[in-house]
């Protein structure tokens, strides 16, 4: 439904009571490496040019924010305290001069990975980093600026931003090239003319929306862009955490007539049946290596792909292996926090075996995420079974250790 | 021209006067790991069903013949003796009961990667390692029946094969799936109807034919199916032998604004010139590591690909980290004879660089090595740059020699 004022062209969008103001909050702040995270007032400043302040309703947590809050790499312990979190649904509160793709009211998910749309990587056809906006963990400062939009109303003293999205806070501010209305199709005159706001989203949708931010998009872009599953194809999939199983879903529905899940949890193959896993290999029951398993399951050739959803090197090499030689490929989808170089020789990169790293799913936040997402919505896909807690902001120190103990999939707290 | 008779049936094709008899001529032998070869006589047995007997007219040195000859890895130390060799041109003397694609007097090739054009690989678009005749240097003897056709005259023993081919002799005896007449293009009836003989080559065709056998079909193959060089992209090559400078030329007629040559021999930019390089970066004249270096020849942004020609894992990670992150293609072009591991790490794999390794330049020799040789031996190539010298067979040592002092790109030698 548009309006006549949804047609008018604007800078800003703001015009509700808190626009152009700074807003006092709750948010989760890590204080320390490792320390539970500390419920506190913050003060939000106003979204300068080109930037974006939102209401987050819903955020969940995602391993990568456990490894920026135990900080083991030095550069990351310099930026405490810190906001984290990176996977949310929330409101526009207010935009700042310039933004035009969203305004006032859609509702929209912050995403780690930007994309502004002007530089040398936007611009090629070939990879979806962006110069400016790429995920960065050790970023903590708006790019404008190099300034913090965030302070602590104790102490005044600047609180640090957290991959470019921060989101365990009622309200963050993001630059506009990491914000993004997955539920409107991208408009072609998003450049200059304010778009009809989008329809509110279902109770569901909005809870779901939040995966997308990096679990879902990651999982199945992985499926389908970087390793580009094809139809009565096979596919192993180490790890079956949330990512992995994002990924099982993508390989269902793209027709994958084998899909193996490795885990060494048993209890994780039920909700992996439920999300498209066929086969099961757990490491740990056979003195067998589990690239021999895969093998003996696959005919003996192995599978077409495999994706490595853990971040460990020994998995990946057992990923690697388990592809059938001639064309197999392995995506890596997990984080590798390990200083252990890659565990393959280069010559075993000339039996026709590929290995390949992915962020976000090969997928761009801006022009083409609304695209999976409305895939991903479909009926024939579940992906709300990844949702397996659900908790009040609050208890985030609780949700946190849910997913440390492997006990929750995705813990979705309500801001 | 096509007459009556060749549009016959046949199955052997065998009208000589040596068809069915074993043949005793001259080969090189590699007696012993690292001693010189010795030229002696030999006998050859006739080619059995669907092999084929080859008159080799020349053959030249690859640096895998030395890494076969010197026999690092113990089990290529049990294949002794052994007849070298795999880069040649022919003339087929005799076919076994089978052959139809080839047929006596044909000018051929023959090719270390099969192509049998049955199995599930030959029938993948995604490989072109064949499951039966995809390079082995551990095979020592002949696929149908695991035999050797060579024997010494001397002592009656058995002389073990090499790569599918083992040039180094005046008659050698190979698969139909590891021989293709390059100058003739497939033909639809090639599974049932003898072809017609192809026109002679040219003195200067006949010499350059040989390069097809491996370097000059790898390292082009390797920049127009493998890299997929773009116009007006950059490129930077390590290692500028003969396999290099093939790049080289494939990626000047690809329309490579930018080719960059690393070589730690200055002698080797004066061919690197005449072959296509444009710019030349010798790693041992400056402190800064060669990969800053290519950045700063490129605007500090990296090769859009890079391929490691020399086969040594510090150069690979040289030249992998001299490419464009977002999009920088490596590929693996070398043959790493050292046991060490990839020197990357994986999150290296996740700044959109990819690493590629290749046989035969992803070329399958059967079906499409016609279209590659016939775009190379158009005038705007010259390929004929990479023989700078010729000697006869019986100076086989001393060209091992040359190659091996870096004085020679390829020797062809005369049988």
């Amino acid at each position: 439904m548009t309006t006549a004022a949804d047609t008018t062209t604007s800078t800003t969008g703001a015009t509700n009571d808190t626009a152009g103001k700074v807003i006092t909050c709750l948010a989760a702040v890590a204080r320390a490496p490792n320390e539970p995270l500390v419920l506190e007032e913050i003060e939000v400043d106003p979204p300068q040019k080109t930037e974006v302040r939102i209401k987050i309703l819903y955020t969940s947590i995602c391993h990568t924010d456990i490894s920026a809050w135990q900080a083991r790499v030095p550069d990351a312990q310099k930026a405490f305290p810190r906001i984290l979190g990176h996977e949310a649904v929330g409101v526009v509160e207010s935009v700042g001069q310039g933004v035009t793709d969203v305004r006032e009211g859609d509702h929209v998910i912050p995403i780690f990975n930007g994309e502004c749309g002007d530089c040398a990587y936007c611009k090629s056809a070939t990879t979806n980093l962006c110069q400016h906006f790429r995920v960065d963990p050790f970023r903590s400062v708006m790019r404008s600026d190099g300034a913090c939009r965030f302070r602590s109303r104790a102490d005044g003293r600047p609180i640090f931003h957290f991959l470019n999205t921060s989101t365990f806070s009622q309200y963050t501010v993001v630059d506009s090239a990491c914000v993004v209305n997955i539920l409107r199709p991208p408009h072609p005159d998003d450049g200059g003319v304010r778009p009809p706001p989008s329809t509110p989203p279902s109770p569901l949708h909005l809870k779901m929306m939040s995966l997308f931010s990096c679990c879902v998009s990651t999982g199945v872009g992985a499926v389908w862009n970087v390793a580009n599953v094809q139809a009565g194809s096979s596919v192993a999939i180490f790890g079956l955490g949330a990512l992995g199983l994002a990924v099982a879903q993508g390989a269902r529905v793209r027709g994958a007539s084998k899909i193996i899940g490795v885990d060494i949890n048993p209890e994780k193959f039920i909700k992996g049946k439920v999300m498209g896993v066929t086969d099961f290999v757990n490491p740990i029951e056979s003195s067998k290596s589990v690239h021999e398993r895969i093998r003996e399951l696959t005919g003996g050739g192995g599978v077409d792909y495999s994706l490595e959803c853990v971040g460990n090197q020994q998995v990946l090499r057992e990923a690697f292996l388990s592809t059938h030689d001639g064309w197999g490929r392995t995506v890596l989808v997990g984080i590798y926090a390990s200083t252990q170089l890659l565990p393959l020789h280069p010559m075993e990169l000339f039996d026709g075996r590929s290995i390949t790293g992915t962020i976000f799913g090969g997928v761009r936040g801006k022009s083409q995420l609304h695209d999976l997402a409305h895939r991903c919505l479909q009926p024939d896909m579940n992906m709300h079974e990844l949702i397996t807690h659900e908790l009040p902001f609050e208890k985030i120190n609780e949700a946190l250790q849910l997913l440390i103990d492997g006990k929750a999939l995705r813990c979705l707290l309500q801001l």
